[in-house]
């Protein structure tokens, strides 16, 4: 029996890109990166973005180690990540699905982020009605939603806001066959 | 007759950040800000980003500028920006719908960008039809779409890049009444 091939449709994905706002920025994406331990997700790398894919939860604990190693406490770095999961032509390639639920990277560091959110349910005519839920669970989570245009703007404890992330990916794969999880994170900004 | 008072359906908007990878990236963002002419669009900054909302035209004119602008032929920076129009919770406030045709910013500057993007066409069925025809008019642009998970990868000259959105925001607006067009561009990034 071959392992670790699922249909395409099991498949979570996370394409993402690290901004460093310093001379320096090669070396920290490079340390951010490599501190990750991504044996349960598929990596691939291009020239704009880094793309894990996987279950869900693996994808998310990646992501969430990613996000808390590139914080060192005082540059002002930036996360553009779009998770999505059910591309009609998504392939079963590139991929590799843990079958257990051992979480690689048991990183528990807390710090307060900003961010912004935008929820995209494809195909089907009551996309409003999912996105209004997902900004609810928002205001559940205690993440402050604020509408704005375009765009939720959250803040609050970046561990609350992964498990945020994981709770609305949850939802989405119980409801929706192909929808995108567009965020951005930011810490050390000067602007507050 | 109050002037500058459309239906928020007729509002095109874009929501951008910029990030730049040096220690002085806030005099860069703020220099780059400042070069443009805003003053067919509306404005507005965040924590997080800036949007400009106004006609088709002029958002794309003004987001021209803004990204011709932030290259100053050495720095790696990058633009995050969301294209979007028709959202149904959207309103009439906060925009600015200059009557004229006359671009604020006739900068023409010419160079090479990687790029990549997503289209998302929200509350129809046969939304990858539309993403389809996307994909293609980047082909007829010679930006050489390359398929890639989650999103396209677009590389080319400046110029005709924004030309290509405008040509997609033309399309979706003709087509489809709620839509995003999600772009990354990156100049003078060490990966090549």
């Amino acid at each position: 029996m071959e392992k670790n091939r699922y249909p395409a449709r099991d498949i979570t994905g996370c394409r993402f890109s690290l901004s460093v706002m310093k001379d320096d920025y090669v070396k920290h994406i490079m340390q951010t990166i490599n501190q990750v331990n991504t044996e349960a997700v598929w990596s691939g790398t291009d020239a704009l973005s880094t793309t894990y894919r996987g279950r869900r939860i693996h994808v998310v604990d990646a992501m969430r180690a990613f996000f808390t190693h590139a914080n060192d406490g005082k540059t002002h770095v930036t996360l553009e990540a779009c998770f999505s999961k059910g591309c009609p032509c998504d392939t079963e390639a590139d991929s590799y699905l843990a079958q257990d639920d051992t979480l690689r990277n048991p990183v528990r560091k807390h710090f307060d982020v900003q961010a912004k959110m935008a929820f995209y349910p494809l195909g089907i005519l009551d996309y409003m009605d999912k996105i209004a839920h997902v900004v609810n669970l928002a205001h559940t989570h205690g993440l402050n939603p604020q509408p704005s245009h375009y765009a939720t703007a959250l803040s609050g404890d970046v561990q609350v806001l992964f498990d945020y992330f994981d709770t609305v990916l949850a939802y989405a794969e119980s409801q929706i066959d192909h929808y995108v999880l567009q965020v951005t994170l930011s810490v050390n900004s000067p602007t507050k």
